[in-house]
């Protein structure tokens, strides 16, 4: 019998007892709104700037918490603290969202970053399904309309890549639209959204899936061919095995056990390839060809990279009750529980070097906040919950 | 007595018995024109685009070969090799040089970086000595031109700062303009050298020079000062270090034993300050007030680093005769010869993590070339010769 029991009490209390407290306590900028993110090992602040992915992530995890698990008024005023600050500062004259702000809320780094809108979509729908307010809805609505309307030139102006020599697309917009279709679905239209969650499974499935060594591609050529260079060649597992769980997600909801088996095949493919046989953990970027790469930090082990995989894990276990699923869970969840968290100060280190030693003693930074950790800590808890139901029924 | 002929030869026959015959065996592209740069352990070729700081560099190294250590043709022919390619494809419509190409020669990255023109510049100046083609004289000082008139907006239209809100300025402009400046002497008015040193000089050792901590800032206020932030607490000692023979070369030129002076006490404070007590090597980025940082490659060991500060404490050693340089020299050239060479299949490897293991095994790559490693044994070897010198008029 697994012991579904304590790794849920486990996920649970870290997530309650210490991850969204050390938020809470740390990181609310009472004086100019928002969130300091930049918060050193002891959770002081040691840097002012304001990113909006970071700002935007908070905004959601915290408006989430207060929608799935219990309505707590502490959860929905640090959200909506988050969201007044956005609303005020974060949008260029175009309703883009700047990359970054100052303390006080002047724009610092330019529209350039998808991404920045893809967060702030998610903050606003998860904060409007928390409070009913209509302004939330539509900006999360007309800056997901803007994000398809941008979608095949996300950089715009700011592309350094000559158009036509060898135009790629990128895995991660078509990823995390995988995710934010179901996150705004209560504010589409119900084809719109069908629609679109067809094209990027389609385009996570089988554009960026490479048949022959059964891995994800961080880069194709526009027609989904392979790009022989350092585009092309680079693997981002952590990327690839996040977006299964999205996948699983979505194949949950359509029904559809087939494309559940495939993104569990792909997760287990992709950790059995990018794996450290020789310390443990998980690559952050590799070569599909096994050349040198540019990625000076390709060896380094990451927060996000080893939580995301645990989800996926458990999510493919819970779906196919495939027994690798399960063995892999236990060694990447010693890993992680291993080298990440912090005993001393609370929350866990996000860059470890190859070894596992922390590379970094930062709790936050430029692009670590509120998000990854609790996000999986809850997915992996409610995926304990549902797998024990399911022991229960086996049992009976 | 200090064995300066054991040094002297060491160097030399690295440079004419390895390093050259490595580039001139793998990197020219027969086909298409210019060099490959992505060259694995082996020296075999991984990665076919053409990064145009490595060309223009190229270019320069073997023009500065055949005009100042020997008129050998072959030097000359791979000079001219890799001339024909940038004169044919590298530059774009307003004349300014992309960043890559194809193999090729087709564009695949705008002309964003200016450190492009730079090292163009610094190729057709050194070529135009070798050969007296009034052509390249023109490229040199019409490019020289350009990059001055960029000089205060050197990212154009691909910059992703908003203007205005923390306007910074970087220290590579005039680190680079300080060197280049000397390289193209031959081309320019005497006027607008002196000028332009005159500028480089108070920028590098007043402007980026940060008086309480006696160390070289890689970005200022536009005004100056400090900034509070990720980019204006960054140190880069490997670049600040390079300056500093290039500052020490300016002296020499000046008759200004001050400058050396104080090129020669930054060289060895900065040193103190980044040589890496635990594992040995210099870092490759800190944080001027020890907080976390950006830059996940920070602890790395990177080739250029090394050989530069070799070249600035040999010279500060000739002008100044303290110890402290040759003590340091002795402890860096030590370090260095244990990690970087690679002697079963020839050249240096560039990235070495932080406990001095090759982190990637490639000799060349996207940003490392037929550059630092020669120049600075060239430049070592020829200082050597000159202490030689000087230790014969001491015991005569």
């Amino acid at each position: 019998m697994k012991n579904l029991e304590k790794y849920s009490s486990q996920y649970k209390d870290e997530l309650l007892k210490n991850i969204i407290p050390f938020w809470l306590n740390h990181s609310k900028d009472d004086e100019f709104g928002g969130y300091f993110t930049c918060l050193d090992r002891e959770g002081k602040v040691f840097d002012t700037d304001k990113f909006i992915w970071l700002q935007g992530r908070g905004v959601w995890m915290f408006s989430m918490l207060y929608n799935h698990l219990e309505a707590r008024q502490e959860w929905l005023e640090y959200a909506q603290h988050g969201a007044d600050f956005l609303q005020k500062y974060a949008r260029a004259a175009d309703k883009t969202w700047y990359f970054s702000l100052t303390r006080e809320g002047k724009p610092l780094i330019q529209p350039y970053n998808i991404f920045s809108d893809c967060f702030a979509t998610q903050a606003f729908g998860q904060l409007y399904k928390a409070t009913n307010k209509a302004e939330y809805a539509e900006i999360a609505r007309t800056t997901f309309y803007s994000i398809l309307e941008r979608r095949n030139n996300p950089k715009r102006k700011w592309s350094k890549a000559v158009d036509n020599t060898r135009p790629l697309k990128n895995f991660a917009l078509p990823m995390i639209l995988c995710n934010l279709s179901l996150e705004i679905e209560h504010l589409l239209e119900p084809s719109m959204v069908e629609k679109l969650i067809n094209e990027c499974v389609h385009e996570v499935m089988e554009v960026f899936y490479d048949k022959n060594s059964g891995l994800i591609l961080e880069n194709v050529l526009l027609d989904g061919q392979f790009s022989d260079s350092f585009e092309g060649r680079l693997l981002n597992p952590g990327h690839a095995i996040e977006a299964m769980w999205f996948v699983m997600d979505l194949g949950e909801r359509l029904k559809d056990s087939a494309l559940i088996e495939k993104a569990k095949e792909i997760t287990l493919r992709t950790l059995e390839y990018a794996w450290d046989t020789e310390y443990g953990g998980i690559f952050y970027f590799m070569d599909i060809k096994n050349k040198p790469m540019q990625q000076l930090e390709w060896d380094q082990k990451l927060w996000w990279v080893h939580i995301e995989t645990i989800i996926a894990l458990l999510k493919g276990y819970l779906h196919t009750g495939d027994e690798r699923c399960w063995e892999w869970f236990e060694k990447v969840h010693d890993w992680t529980w291993d080298h990440f968290p912090d005993p001393a100060f609370g929350e866990w280190y996000g860059y470890l070097n190859r070894s596992g030693e922390p590379l970094l003693t930062l709790k936050g930074g430029k692009w670590k906040g509120s998000y990854h950790i609790p996000r999986g800590l809850y997915q992996s808890w409610q995926t304990f919950e549902k797998l024990k139901v399911v022991q229960q029924i086996e049992v009976a």
